[in-house]
């Protein structure tokens, strides 16, 4: 594999150590700093002519040193010769701005798209994206990896009499609905209303949780304003136990405290983002070994379905 | 506007004769044909050179003929001088093949962008796409018109009163909660479960839709297979007068004749495909007058938002 | 072979099975279907990741529906991964369309290299196309194979005292000299002429027929109108048996059974496309060895040009 | 016309200077000259910010240097910001290396139009392309001007009893239609034959040349080798006056001369390259007001198609 | 010039609003913020379509945030159909990794033109670029204002008796002799030498400062360090007053502060980032003007050369 | 090596032979001559699919006709289905026009990029480019071998006592600057000026040379005429024996006699360019075996950089 393939992370985090070690391949070296004028300054100490490259870029909360160390990295990459550049981005930033909803508005997500392109990026690989459409952003081939399995296993061991999954909002419901699917749950979805002009919007709750266990599902947590509104309305309805489960773990503002004190029974994330906490209601699903039998199919140039979507 | 704009139209249809008499020009003067090699002919008797030209396009039944007839006039306006080329395909195609949902599937949707872009597209104009994302797939700038509000004007003038949204699956619940808000109904949600290997799907329906007038709301109709069974299933739970709306009627297969059968009280579609019918139970919303006004903005360098979506 | 490459065809043609028999490979299993709506639905069921990919498609007569389910095919292995995507098209459609003969006509097969492009396609491949610059329509590397050899063998083994060579039209000339100069024939051009304004266009003869056995040649037979007023001609001016010998049996409008019908002593096509026949009359000329042996050549990177062209 | 178009020509030819004159527009000052080392320096006297710029290019017979010479003008013109880059090359050199006639060689026609492409060229003009499908060789739109008509004036005026036009080779054979139709005249095909392996190619004539004036017409004359042997077969065969009539004057290695001493009773070419003679037996047929008319409609959006070919 | 031209700014600096008032437009209103994630969101208020729009792009010091937002907003720009995008980027970052300074390093400079290239940028205007060459990494056509003309101005007005102009390295000496020769005063170049391996580099001298006043010029001016050694080592040659005039003022870490106090006589920077001082040794030479005149040409479709470089 | 790799020279020059012969491969055979009409011919006899091609292309005195033919080989290399098409060019011709120095002036340097790029390349290998900007011309990655070195190790055996190094421009102050410290010799920098309007340039001479030795040192020598000019000053100031050394042997205008006959000690060349000469004070390092090296790393997806800079 070694002669194949090289791993590198600009910040050496801890997934791309656990993928790197599973694969029996050394974190490729580099010379990486910010000068004092903030630009990015990249050196690879290794030769990587004619190799796979695997870039593994966990995001962190400076999305745009995030994105520009990136492209600078796969410039660098592109110029010294890798056969092929792939980048996995557990969680692709600007997933949310993939439309025009408002007339006059950016696609972001599609803006990434093209960047990566120009930078030289040969492949994306993602995991969950926020709509699945974004593959479609890119003209070359794109990978979105299903992690709802992971939700699956997670929950699977647990009883789940009486419960339900519930979606925060009508645009998250086809996600929830494969979970729910996979679970054999019903599924209630919530959506805010302004009755009128002058009022409050309120959560409607569609669907019936009166003495129900809940399982909120989402994409992403970010804020997590939202999933502690629905978890007010819920319990106002009457809902029992009430669990949170989101696949990438944004929590911007400090939201992991303000969760953690808010009455969830449980809170589930997949670790496609750093996660720091030690508060035991606080579940983390990894995914590392998944991505590391990707990259090995990939450099075997073997099938990645057959290994993990069936 | 004649001096600077020309409209052509390869079938001539009647939207576009409509279009085209709002904004008093005449469709331009074409010689179109199909070889007995089914290969397709085409001259323009008029020049076209430095002038903003409009395609309409009003999509028939056979789709690949559509396609490839569109490309050969996109070809036939670029070499001949066109100033800027705009398409305007009312009904997008291949639209629901917008994400890879099974492993080794093309994105159909993304590959027309690509095709519109290579054959000498500038600007394409769609209604309604069936998910916003799909303007993401072009990298030139790419319109999708609102005609949501057609059918609130329709609906605001009927007595409202019990009545409930019904968004068929899931995945068409953000286009109902739309129209729903705008109204100030409340929506119900429709999802197929199948409750173990053995048995067959049944309807869910998330809500309460007893002694309800229900309004379904999507975005297409093609088979009608899925509206009338969401239909039966209603009608077993108790619903009152059922309508059905929905803004392509695509409708193969012979669906309207079917669906006119099925106890609709009123069938409701915008007139984006072509629509040969006259059951009095059938209401056609007119596009062309939006369209026209389109059109003149964008001949004028002036905004499309503020005439279409403030 | 099986490792390195694959074969597919949409519709599992008599041609693909015999090439995929020669190289000991099994056709690549496809999902394959057409809505109701009348798009195309497709999904690879085998992994192509890092393989060669030839498709064979021989064209039938709804040529677009033939082109846009190529195009979604080459799109989706494309997003799955394919090392090279090499495209054998037999006969080359919309090739009589390469230039511009009137004003503000398209050049439907360029536009057909833009659209492959764009699709992703890595290589075409086609037989005697019509005109040999349409190579040049390509960016990336295009083969063009020569099927007249095949001609030459046929002929070869035939009587051929008191025998000329016709071209049909001047455009074809240049084809027939290639054959003529081969089997050692002379060579008699036809073309039309419309003597005054007032009168109907006759079959010019350059050279003498009379008491000659005549084949005529070309690369293609389409409704067989020309073939048949020049058989006319001919026979006129004195002719002996005539012969019809031309590459892509087209055939448009049932022309194969006027063809026979019309006092041809023989008629020879190559295989390029699909043909029903059995009259004796008709000897189909097969290409499947030689393209197998093409497909070998590229998958192991050895020269095409050694077997085939010398 | 002076403040929308530019016309600049890197060596001030006298067609450049017709042209200008007749659009009362002055020929664009530069600063052209090549270094020591045989690099070209260029730099423009004027601004062309927003201008189209018309580049009137005639071939000399340094190939090379009048390629890389355009190509650095475009450039220029590129980064000096010009509205629109129009390339007038009467005659386009390379042409006849249109298609791949053995394995292994270029499409130098092919790779000249991605050349001009990746310089910066919006648009190129050129006169009687060697063959019509190199315009399929540009993806942006190309104009081949019809100079035939330019040749059927001047030989209307003559006496044309008993008079046949003459192609040279089966290639030539289209063109020479165009004219002999126009003109009314009957064909004659001439090809070479090389009778067995060890004889002498012969020259076949196909049609009848006894008593006969002829017209050779063709799309160049470069060494003027084949058109000298044609003559000589012709009047071997009993031709009476032959004429020899070229769109083009490429006349390497000092042809005019031979020509003129050859016997030919007229010689008559287009002036697409700089020809310099006073030979009395030599007409020249002047492009430079159907040119100017082709300018003046371009930079006025108005047809060009109406002027020209109508 | 409101009907033609919009100005945006993304922050509103002082340099686009005294641009914008000389111009006589008002800065376009836009909605900008960060999310809590610190995704950037952008709206546009006003219709831009038809319009050149000039973004006024000073970069502050978190230059990652500079540049993603300045993506996002010609992705929006683009989207909006303008009809030309102007990127004027007073300082352009990354310039000074323009090559390959050792083996594997990116060259960030040609990243950024691929990166504002894909965004959708038309024209990128810069001042006074680190070095020319980098206008060359772009395609399309790229300004790069001359901004030592106002250096000129400025020094000019001051007795420059026994002064002569300062190169801190030899790689700024090209831009020194630039004013040097514009001022008549001759030139001095420092470089750094290790005299051996384990001695520490000293600033060496060519050319004899002793009892001149100095005047150091450079492109740009980021921590300051190396002007300040410079400055010592002048001091120590016995130079008389020292002056530091630049460019562009980086000034990271505090730099300004530093270099206030460390004994030169006056400090001289052009406004290309902003600058907020109140020594008294500090000079600040406006570009406002200059640029609007500009911006003025190129909407008017005048030579921007006649007004600036001449 | 001689499976993987093959090597084409269009003239077979004495440098590519002698690589070749270091990497025991033989010079590809390729069929090439010029046509009367001064248009090149080339057909490769070998086949070269699936193969790395490097071309090994040293400049003549024939810039255009050098540049024109290597246009063609690569788009030939590119229809034969190369693998990768390396372009070696010890000296890349234009690399002195690569900025815009005066306006409307084109970048042919970058021009040359975009060419080579449009042509098919892959891959452009050059050495001691006149900036090193240059590389970022190019998307692809591009190489540029350094050849201080062995000017390093040429004058290292020389007693370089009371010597200096001499840039001869401040242009040039940065390469010189390289080979003094790794001498650890001082450096002098020349430069021109014109004290007052209506007097004669003078060189400027920053630094001390009285009693030295001299080597001026510098990328390239054109027609002499600086580097004479540059003798006769340092003379003037009492210079004592001087040398030249520079990279790139281009002298034109029959420069190479002229030095010879001027006074230089000794004169250095690479023999990047061909180079004819017997005269004894000329030496000349040759850089085949360290280009043959670079061309096996390369073929073997081994590091370059190991070998050759480190």
């Amino acid at each position: 594999m070694k002669e194949k393939i090289a791993i590198v992370s600009l910040k050496g985090s801890v997934l791309a150590n656990n993928i790197a070690k599973q694969l029996k391949v050394d974190l490729m070296e580099i010379d990486f700093k910010q000068f004092p004028s903030n630009e990015f300054y990249l050196r690879l100490n290794e030769s990587v002519r004619g190799k796979d490259v695997f870039i593994v870029h966990s995001m962190g909360s400076q999305v745009s040193d995030e994105l520009m160390s990136l492209f600078i990295l796969i410039d660098c990459l592109k110029r010294s010769f890798a056969k092929q550049i792939h980048i996995f981005l557990p969680y692709f930033p600007y997933a949310r701005q993939d439309r025009v909803s408002l007339p006059r508005e950016p696609i972001s997500a599609k803006l990434l798209a093209n960047l990566f392109d120009a930078a030289g990026s040969d492949h994306v690989i993602a995991c969950e994206l926020h709509s699945p459409q974004i593959q479609g952003f890119f003209n070359k081939p794109m990978d979105n990896i299903d992690l709802v399995s992971l939700f699956e296993s997670h929950f699977t061991s647990q009883d789940l009499t009486d419960t339900v999954m519930v979606a925060v909002d009508v645009g998250g419901a086809k996600l929830v609905k494969t979970l729910a699917d996979r679970l054999g749950l019903p599924m209630v979805i919530m959506h805010k209303v302004r009755p009128s002009q002058n009022e409050a919007t309120i959560q409607e709750v569609v669907g019936d949780v009166s003495g129900k266990n809940c399982i909120m599902f989402d994409d992403m947590v970010d804020t997590g304003g939202s999933v502690m509104k629905a978890f007010d309305a819920l319990q106002e309805r009457g809902a029992n136990k009430i669990t949170l489960a989101a696949v990438h773990p944004v929590l911007s503002n400090n939201a992991m405290e303000k969760l953690v004190n808010h009455g969830f029974a449980e809170i589930v994330f997949a670790n496609t983002l750093d996660l720091d906490n030690n508060d035991k209601k606080v579940s983390v699903l990894d995914i590392s070994s998944k991505i590391a039998m990707v990259f090995r199919q990939i450099a075997n140039n073997e099938s990645v379905t057959q290994v993990l979507y069936e």
